[in-house]
């Protein structure tokens, strides 16, 4: 064996590989704090929950088999209860949801969809992303083995639009952001080489401010943001490099900083730093539904489906549900169990009779649900995979449809593509709500076509769902403020009697699916908790 | 039918539509002038080259089967040509490679290695990024059908690590993003308030720019930041927001200013914000040689594997090139054509006898090329994910690593996993050319431990590429400066007789795949051009 050694059996042993690290990397000592690196946050999902040992023929009902109610069947189960789920939908999932070709889709007024999409592309109405952050429900999807790729927030190469800004034409990201970032750099250079910073910083500091400033900025050796390789790698090249002859780039010009400070494009610029939206987040393979599906295939038994819950009555006993099947109304039945997880939206909850006490029906009553409106349209060709190299990612625009989003799937496929033409907020999503969904559609068309002239061309067929118009939610999230959380939020989520609520509106994470995660996992140890002790 | 239209037949048909955006967005002329917007670059790459009318009977013969001989091999044989491939090793696409359990590979110096890997896993030694705006290289990866998915270049919560700063503890990314970015603001808005921007900006453009600073740098009323929900909303919370009872969040506290900008964690924040490494970017699944698999299901047939070339002779009717069998040398053989594309890297055809004018071989000696060293590690579980919620993306070190980088691929997989645990260049990479693949696998974890301290128990096996060392490249791409561009580059791109060469050393982007499939349909462009001229 020479010292070049010649096979792979010269590598370490794991005995040899703890000495080596153990002499290089200092003490044990040092090494097991290093291990506690990653843990810099208190994590909101300590893994999966045990229970175990539900008190003998124990039950529970549990209302609404969204997250929320999945989670508790799946656990409360496993724990040894009995367990039986009412659900209004005909499926699984409740805002988990997504719609394919072949849906149909009834909205509250009456007005019906008939989804055209093709085959495996689709629109998710409700929830559509899956933080990192969002430990809870990513375990669940590990261990349902439901399989999550890549969703992208942030595309240098979509744009930010503004009617008002730029003749009204939408500018890519990357331009915007190079010229931000290198123009704030630039203004806070030179005053810091002028001495007018007043902050404590050494002169040390401020030579470390100013190489830092002229790294991130992009900045020449004079620490000016202007044309040159630094700045166009960064905003891109008026003519990009190429290969062989006549192939040497050809320098972008950065843009007027005050036409962008009074673009507002900036604006938009830190949506993508946002631990919800941070890279990286991710999406289920083949539509979100891909989890309430899985969760199904474990609980499915238990759920009885097309059941409207009509009232709720609790004893000193037990709790006792009338619901009808939606599909032949006029018919109570019952169901009742010993405990009762509800997960029924706080919208549609408001309205059922229950027997609870005042603290919580106070609370119930003072969440509003906020509006929303998401439209999908399906197009002919990936037009702005072809023609503008937009592989997934999101263009914001001042227009009413806020944000087209691209796909984040099946990128560079030769076929049709479907993206989401709008996602609306507030006062437009509540307008959105109040017209037909083909006026829905009309309107985010004529909308998109001033950002892809291409939508006259390749417009194919699309949907809307308007949240306000979602007969078994009204709305799309419990919209909390400071004040009526401080007020009711300990109220909604404190169990009375034998009736305990759960679902994203009773987190602090609202309209977010890890909300309803940790909402019921919380819920359900509680009740757990009661239960053993009764 | 009500107003509020009941059936998707409400949907406009494309005439009302092209009516109503008509009608909303302006007249026809504002419209074409928006298809326009998508193109704000010159293209580097026209969409699929067009030759067309070879010769009759005439003949091409190209040196290497990488990137740039096999695009001229797919491309010249549908011009009409008749192609030969003469390719050193026993696969095709030279640095467009994957190593696998079960490779093979022996360095110069006569190191063996046995690739350890699980079924499934792989390191690509070589390029395994494919930047959005490299369209050259993606439509050939449409065209073939290779499947791309998205690579991570930046993640959040990756780290950034510097031994000699915060007690040699990684940071995560957005820590030091949030906080840079959130002190930057701070301090411009300071001294903008103050009145002391002598720029020409109006008191209009400041309002803008310290509104603007408040939104990017997530500042609160007063310009300052500090702990608040918007500055956790970025850089993370102390607890994070969950559901249930004691769900509220705790805030987390921004970190010292002066020891983040001493620390010069700030070197890593602009990798991402560069034209190759914006998001989005992806690499074809399964591995980088999908590409050239996908190529030779092509043009396999015309590839001679194992052929070693030793001289390249030309006169005023052809080109001879002899080689012998690396499997049984001592055998010289020859092949001739009317052409010849010679894809060799310089670093080899320097030392090639081939009868070109004195500017070509004074280009081909200018060059040399860049020490690069790849080492990949497969660990018994994804510690990176399931310990530390890391979902591929890079970590930044001043160690001699460099950095890790974390598979964007199988996440939340449950078995073992591979990532890249050192990419190192310069210097380092020569140090580490001139050690055992042992020996620098063994300083790939000792450095990796002090990051990821599971590297201890984790370990399983693993492989090292010093660039170097490869015995077809001796090195990892043509290193150009200003200074032998300016003398050499043209001598290098122009047809010598029947001879051009092909490959990312000819070309502006040195080092990316892209460089090579340009420069080779230039290249081929213009010897066409010389051969139906002729």
């Amino acid at each position: 064996m020479t010292p070049d050694s010649k096979t792979s059996s010269a590598l370490p042993s794991r005995r040899q590989l703890l000495t080596m690290i153990g002499l290089s990397a200092g003490s044990a000592t040092s090494l097991s704090a290093m291990a506690a690196l990653g843990v810099t946050e208190a994590s909101t999902y300590a893994g999966p929950i045990k229970l175990g040992g539900a008190p003998k023929g124990a039950s529970v009902l549990i209302l609404g088999a969204g997250i929320a109610g999945l989670v508790a069947a799946l656990e409360l189960r496993a724990a040894g209860y009995q367990v039986q789920v009412l659900e209004f939908n005909n499926r699984p999932g409740g805002r988990n949801w997504s719609l394919r070709g072949g849906d149909r889709y009834t909205e509250l007024g009456g007005a019906v969809q008939h989804c055209e999409f093709d085959k495996d592309l689709y629109i998710n109405p409700g929830p559509w992303r899956i933080p990192s952050v969002h430990a809870g429900l990513i375990d669940y999807c590990k261990r349902l083995d439901v399989a999550l790729e890549p969703f992208m927030q942030v595309n240098y190469n979509a744009y930010i639009h503004n009617t008002k800004a730029y003749g009204g034409k939408p500018q890519r990201f990357r331009h915007v952001q190079a010229d931000y970032f290198g123009n704030v750099a630039e203004l806070l250079g030179k005053v810091t080489a002028q001495g007018k910073l007043d902050e404590a910083l050494t002169k040390d500091d401020m030579e470390m401010l100013t190489q830092s400033l002229r790294s991130w900025g992009a900045l020449d050796a004079n620490m000016k943001y202007g044309a040159s390789v630094a700045t166009s790698e960064r905003r891109g090249y008026e003519k990009r490099p190429g290969g062989g002859l006549s192939a040497a780039p050809v320098l972008s010009k950065p843009g007027d900083f005050k036409e962008l400070l009074n673009s507002r494009l900036w604006a938009s610029l830190a949506t993508g730093q946002t631990l919800s939206h941070h890279t990286n987040i991710f999406q289920p393979v083949g539509g979100m539904d891909s989890i309430s599906k899985a969760f199904a295939r474990e609980v499915g038994s238990l759920i009885r489906y097309n059941a409207k819950v009509t009232s709720i009555r609790q004893d000193a006993t037990k709790v006792t549900v009338t619901y009808e099947d939606s599909t032949r109304p006029g018919t109570p039945q019952q169901a009742s169990a010993d405990w009762c997880v509800n997960t029924i939206p706080l919208s549609i909850l408001s309205q059922i009779e229950m027997n609870v006490g005042q603290p919580m029906k106070d609370a119930i009553n003072a969440v509003p649900y906020s509006p929303s409106t998401k439209v999908g349209l399906q197009f002919k060709r990936r037009f702005w995979e072809e023609d503008e190299q937009i592989y997934g990612g999101i263009t914001y625009t001042d227009l009413s449809i806020s944000q087209i989003s691209y796909p984040s799937s099946k990128y560079f496929s030769k076929g049709k593509g479907v993206l989401l033409g709008a996602y609306t907020f507030g006062r437009t999503a509540v307008l959105d709500a109040a017209m037909s969904p083909a006026d829905r559609i009309k309107k985010t068309l004529v909308d998109g076509a001033k950002i892809h002239p291409q939508y006259l061309k390749e417009f194919d067929n699309g949907i809307a769902v308007s949240w306000h118009r979602v007969p078994w939610t009204l709305g799309c999230s419990g919209a909390w403020t400071p004040e009526t959380r401080a007020a009711h939020y300990n109220n909604l989520c404190a169990i009375d009697g034998r009736i305990v609520l759960a679902g994203e509106h009773a987190s602090f994470i609202p309209a977010w699916q890890e909300g309803a995660v940790l909402s019921s996992l919380d819920a359900i140890t509680r009740l757990h908790e009661r239960a053993t002790a009764a």
